[in-house]
């Protein structure tokens, strides 16, 4: 059926470069029906030549050289799926300056350089799609970009980083420990053997600073977004955090609704009725509001060879029919014609940010330390919505656990620097934000 | 900033074309800045001019007179937002004969008439955009069509009428009857003084007829869809399935994942587990498994003036952008190249469907009525999971609730006709079919 071939260079065949291959192959009748044109897995390159024949790719394609793709002009849109800084920044650069349309699931490279990327495209012509680099599978990029572009986003929740998703999943439902969990996840494979860019929360900073600059326009700097990860929860936490009626979850948080931009990661109390309390395992999902479509939620799977690879085909169709219209009419990578200009965006530093707050401070087993801990409470402004005191012991001293009414975090550092001074208190307060 | 203006014509200022009115306006300096060029509510058409004057549209902007808009050759795209068939076709078809864009919200003319308006789109080269028939301001349309485009679409689930969603969320927190809620609803204006079209399924089969018509690129039969509504469900129901752990939801289901297509609108048992089961209240979903995907799930308001103009104006940006890009490279209405031809898309009949049934029968107060009906049932093979027989009074009978394993339904309407003719029983069986 197919008049003219639309010819697609694969750069990396790792667990998502992979899957990319397999579905260009496996459904390629599928695709030339959805586009009227053939899509043709042209090249594909890796160092490790041993995919290429794990993979099954037809004679021809597989290269070592990436520049065998980059630098033939048949080649319209490639594709990188190598992920990191470097080479992959200048692969894609070397690309756009090739006319080429780009690809990538690259959210490393997008939350460090995205900008640079963008307007380096802009000024060549030729789109940067990136629907997998945030959310796997779930249409949650081109949702921002194109369903949702007459509304003003006020604020984004998100949960998206399936390990850690997974890991508190287990530690809810078993009231198992971090460390047995992660060591569980590895063992199967959902966690990485260096869990750190997981677990400490830096994986999904890197989506939050992709979403943060496709909702305002404006690239924010990594190093401005506060990220905390859930290393540090306990099951004790997660168990109070219920007899308060919320889940716990590792959360991606934007808001401007309440002037200036916060973007934040950090564990957050959800209310158990909320509908992200009921994402769980390794789901992601993106709770959204806007100014007129009101509230949405995008949920599926957030990593994974074929859900990864779903995304990545969507954008190859999507460049592919811009290819075969004409080159014109496609929407910019962060969906507005002018990209703001005047450096990073400037986010509110977390010292000014406004909410509740979940306590459980561990104290000796004496009278009045209740009144100690709400005196010093009390002299920073910070009202209380709940108390549990049970006595239990944890090793140490006795937990009073507290949910705060709206609090500024200024106040709370400074109130809890002087609470973990005081005598009874035996070691330093956990907190937990809410969402 | 804008060079070029893109200029929009309205049909109908009615709920959502005077949200889509008022939007235009409002976010006029957004809405540039999004395409980089003016976005210009150019007329805007109703018989009732007085509407015209509650909008402040501008002077010049209204017209009681749509041949006002589908004669003028500067209009680029035509809104459609009266609802209904007819004029609506006819007003759609004339764009379209005159090179305009389309964008409609008009789910019963697509549910009737969208393979004749897509057709005549393709033979005219224009496009035909109707995120906000499905889901309201949910992007469940674009997702479909473009994000998820690589894969095949396994089944759906939607719960895509919130009258009903409010209906049976409210029913099922308060134990209140059908026709209290609906009152209630009305009372409120949740529901319409004539609520036949949310409440019997027609609405949802509308969407569904959609919705299928985007994942198979052909059109079925609205006549086709097996179509039942909420209106005989009781609050004792509602009650059991729950004893059982379901909730009961009115579901649109697509599935062709066993042979054959099926598409049905009827209430269902939800695990009480399962992401649908927390959609609550006005809130509409859809469930989506693709064969590379896995499972998304998509969640937003599904009705009401601004959700509904928010996506209305993201496919008039959608449009916008074509015509500033020359036109081309769209993606065509159903997602793909070429539509499929040869008739309407053959559906599975009712009766050849497999799934799990909820039986409340209602039978006299006398020892051996299980064993009668259970022998009923085993002849048909139809095998039982659960039984909940606690001789509560009901009125003319005695309660026995059963939930089956799979069952094909032509036996088991074989098998409840012989049990409904029994004189043990004393009123017609209450069946609910398993999602």
């Amino acid at each position: 059926m197919a008049e003219r071939s639309v010819k697609v260079g694969l750069i990396g065949l790792g667990v998502v470069g992979g899957g990319v291959a397999r579905l260009l192959l496996e459904e390629k009748e599928r695709l030339a029906e959805v586009l009227g044109a053939e899509l043709q897995l042209a090249r594909a390159a890796d160092l490790d030549e041993k995919l290429a024949g794990e993979l099954a790719l037809p004679a021809g394609v597989y290269t070592a050289e990436v520049n065998a793709i980059l630098d033939d002009p048949a080649i319209d849109i490639v594709v990188e799926l190598i992920g990191g800084l470097e080479p992959a920044k200048s692969f894609i650069l070397k690309a756009i300056a090739g006319g080429k349309q780009v690809v990538t699931a690259n959210k490393a490279l997008l939350a460090h350089h995205g900008a640079e990327l963008f307007a380096a495209a802009r000024q060549k012509g030729v789109g940067v799609a990136f629907e997998a680099s945030v959310g796997g599978g779930i249409p949650l990029i081109r949702s921002l970009r194109e369903s949702l572009a007459a509304n003003r986003i006020n604020a984004c929740l998100g949960i998206l980083n399936g390990t850690c998703n997974f890991i508190l999943t287990k530690m809810t439902a078993e009231g198992a420990s971090f460390q047995d969990v992660l060591k569980e996840a590895q063992a199967r494979g959902f966690a990485e053997a260096d869990p750190a860019f997981d677990v400490e929360g830096i994986d999904t900073a890197h989506k939050l600073a992709i979403v943060t600059a496709l909702v305002t326009g404006a690239q924010p700097r990594l190093e401005d977004i506060p990220t905390e990860g859930i290393s540090r929860l306990t099951p004790l936490d997660i168990q109070f955090a219920g007899e308060f009626g919320y889940k716990v979850k590792l959360l991606a948080l934007f808001n401007q609704d309440g002037g200036g931009v916060e973007a934040r990661v950090h564990p957050a109390l959800v209310p158990r009725d909320h509908v992200l309390a009921s994402v769980d395992g390794a789901f992601n999902a993106l709770h959204i509001n806007g100014d007129w479509v009101g509230d949405v939620l995008l949920y599926g799977l957030g990593a994974g060879r074929r859900p990864t690879a779903s995304a990545v085909v969507g954008d190859i169709l999507e460049m592919a029919r811009g290819i075969l219209g004409g080159g014109r009419g496609q929407t910019p990578p962060l969906g507005r014609a002018g990209l703001k200009n005047g450096g990073p965006l400037a986010l509110k530093p977390l010292s000014e940010a406004v909410c509740q707050y979940y306590f459980r401070f561990t104290a000796l087993d004496k009278p009045g330390v209740l009144a100690a801990i709400a005196k010093v409470l009390a002299e920073h402004r910070i009202s209380i919505e709940a108390v549990i005191q049970k006595g239990r012991e944890t090793g140490g001293g006795v937990p009073i656990v507290m949910l705060t009414h709206e609090a500024r975090e200024a106040s709370v550092q400074a109130a809890l620097e002087i609470i973990d001074g005081l005598e009874v208190i035996s070691q330093p307060t956990m907190l937990i934000r809410k969402a």
